[in-house]
């Protein structure tokens, strides 16, 4: 009798460094593996890795002939009409009841349309969001699968496995509906720029503010990383404040161009949040940041014109340290606030049925936002599952309440010096409303009566109202 | 023989106040005009006001037949879906060369979509902003038109008469090509937007910062009213700080709920710049403002847990009042700065040809963001046509560095103080990084190679690079 070839466990279309990475996670955990790359190269790259787990392939035929039934085949392409092309390519080797996951960063309105599609044609689909970069695929991502829950039960042994694990518990989970895992992802990076962008603006306080040394800079992130605000970005931005080339005598950053580039996930989060009249001005504010980095020409001429920023002058420059260190607390925690309100609101409106505290619990590792105050939040969401937002926990709140001090003294000092740090003073803008019971708003209601007869309400009335205003003056 | 009934020249779809008024404002001007709506009520309306000009109609054939050759029939009407199918009921009742004119707030994207549809069935379609509210629609407004530049033509007479005038010149031109004007009005309501959450900071600092009494505060808009700071949004706040219903012992303002509704232009704006990488951070935190106003019962909940604001302690309130008035000039050109960096952006991308002097030039008069700064915005334009930024220009220059102390001032004091003035703090941020030849972005860079090996640049080098951070640690 002749022996059936072995069949592979899971497929992986697109062998990039983040596929191929994962599918060695996914072989290291002994299931059998495929991948496919049109790129001849990537695939002979790929054979060479662990020829005994994992076959590369470039003929579709093939690929999907060495999958075991039902099929499982993740996608990791660029995120666009790549996706809906690979699909359409995959979909005639494919039978009912096969199982596809985009692991990719695709918008969730396209995962929602994919969902719905191929879900009419009886197949699973999931919507994956992979957050950890290359190293993590490699060693232990954070997984944020929605979709088909029953596809996500078959495949769950595999993903439990291959996340982070963190005091024992995984960092994948299932999020829910149709694109949940995809909004979620889209949200953990809207709080990364939120958190890119503050991390940027203590580097300009301490180099442009304080005058630090690179030494000293260097010094305030790896301590801060030992404390309250142990996080992977404040880990390897100590790391880079501390990189220099063989032989050289000043940072790699120093000479790096100050032009930050995007991959839109960051506007998308902000775009996402507008259409759903739901507040996040720090990532707002760090996607516009971005941007203006970009106009270079702009600021070089402008720097010409304007005075420069001038020192914040201290005494004491440790006491400074720790104001910033306490407006960097304050803001981060925003940050993450705003984030989880926005799925908060998203869950309402999408009807996700996402579990903010399972959220919370696997973006604790793996994930390029982990930190230690996601301990805080899972905790919150862990006492309370219906919590509104996140300023409203008592534990938190008593956090905020002792930082308040140092970023009211961060953002003055720089507003005065000429030291721009728009996030840290949209996150105190934010603060300063959200515990305000009585915003100015009303008279942006009277000014949209008065020219365009919109209407206002009135506190403790029900109905709308229309004044002839001109008429009274 | 029998003579054939008069024609009319103008003919309108959508006889709410604006499309009434604008009727009305044609008709003044001694055109024949007619009017359709499918509420009776509302032409029965119309029918008393002039009926020796003005015909209404139910019916749409009657209402096209009514119309002289070419027809020309503009639709206001609500965006959206209602706009299609308007023109879908409208369509059998034209001919080839007649002209439809949108006067509508439709979203930019699709006026492109119906300007090329209408286009390749032989229509003619403009797409047309028209700011100035009710008053303006039937006094004089501000109109963008764009697209179709021949048909511009046609109605130029009739629009150049109703338009708003400002020494001599009506508040009317062709924008440019497709759906420039709808993008032009568009960005208009964004710095709509950006000056009336000015306006409320202002409104702000004055009550609960420096706790003016109403009259005072009336006062202090009233006289920057007259002053530099002239503009129809500041005449129409001075008097809602003086509106009392009879009777009365205090403001109608105070009577309003402190929660700001939008029709969303200007969160159309905000999304709009975001997908063109333009920064416009005062726009986006007025949206923003508006969306947190919206979540009353987390502010009173944060109210109760979270210490109120404090008194600007001010031995002397003119001079602060004094420096708010140069806090808001200074914000009041960012607004207005980064509304045109906008317009120069979409220009390059869309190809619209737009004339930024003309677009100056023609919000002097009748529309809702008028002002007095306008003529500084047009003779910046006027002086150099190809100015990326209003920063730039000489005379602007000037007038910020004289407002510079003010804004670092108040920004300072309200973070200290707890009076949340984030649109002001973002005109400054945005400001303090704009001037700012090495913003902190080298670090944003290099923390997206460290984590996803996106690469960055190098100063001076051509070529993308890509490190092994974690290996020099």
């Amino acid at each position: 009798m002749i022996k059936a070839p072995k069949k592979n466990t899971f497929g992986m279309i697109g062998l990039g460094t983040m596929g191929s990475n994962l599918l060695q996670n996914i072989a290291d955990h002994g299931y059998a593996c495929a991948g496919y790359d049109i790129s001849a190269e990537k695939v002979s790259a790929l054979n060479t890795i662990n020829p005994e787990s994992i076959q590369g392939f470039t003929d579709m035929s093939a690929f999907t002939n060495s999958l075991s039934t039902p099929k499982i085949v993740m996608l990791l392409v660029p995120a666009g009409k790549i996706v809906d092309s690979v699909i359409e390519e995959l979909l005639p080797f494919l039978d009912q009841g096969d199982i596809i996951i985009d692991g990719g960063n695709s918008h969730f309105l396209d995962t929602d349309r994919r969902y719905l599609d191929l879900e009419s044609k009886g197949y699973h689909f999931i919507g994956m969001g992979v957050s950890g970069g290359e190293e993590g695929a490699r060693r232990g991502p954070s997984m944020m699968p929605g979709g088909d829950k029953k596809a996500y039960e078959a495949v769950e042994p595999i993903l439990t496995k291959i996340a982070a694990q963190v005091n024992g518990d995984p960092t994948v989970a299932f999020m829910g509906n149709r694109s949940a895992g995809h909004f979620v992802k889209m949200v953990h990076n809207g709080i990364e720029y939120a958190l890119m962008q503050l991390i940027a603006e203590t580097y300009e306080v301490l180099k442009n503010g304080l005058h630090l040394h690179d030494d000293a800079i260097h010094s305030v992130f790896k301590t801060w990383n030992e404390g309250r605000l142990q996080s992977y970005l404040l880990e390897i931005t100590s790391d880079i404040l501390a990189y220099k080339e063989t032989g050289s005598d000043h940072l790699l950053l120093d000479d790096i161009k100050d032009e930050a580039k995007s991959k839109g996930t960051g506007k998308w989060t902000s775009q996402a949040a507008m259409d759903l009249n739901l507040p996040i001005p720090l990532i707002d504010i760090a996607v516009s940041m971005r941007d203006l980095s970009k106009y270079k020409d702009l600021r070089i001429k402008a720097s010409t014109m304007y005075p420069d920023a001038e020192n914040i002058h201290s005494q004491n420059s440790n006491k400074q340290i720790a104001k910033l260190e306490q407006a960097f607390y304050f803001s981060m925690v925003s940050a993450y606030a705003q984030g989880m309100h926005l799925l908060y609101r998203a869950n309402e409106e999408y009807d996700y049925k996402l579990n903010l505290d399972v959220i919370a619990k696997i973006w604790r590792g793996g994930c390029i936002i982990r930190s230690e105050f996601l301990e805080d939040i899972y905790a919150a969401y862990t006492t309370d599952s219906e919590l509104k937002h996140l300023f409203l926990n008592r534990t938190i709140h008593l956090h905020l309440e002792n930082s308040i001090a140092g970023i009211r003294n961060i953002v003055s000092d720089c507003a005065l010096k000429g030291i721009a740090v728009p996030a840290f003073s949209a996150a105190l803008g934010y603060f300063d409303n959200f515990r305000n019971d009585e915003m100015p708003a009303n008279l942006i209601q009277a000014q949209r009566d008065y020219f365009g007869s919109h209407t206002y309400e009135l506190k403790g009335k029900e109905g709308s109202f229309h004044t002839e205003w001109e008429a009274g003056n």
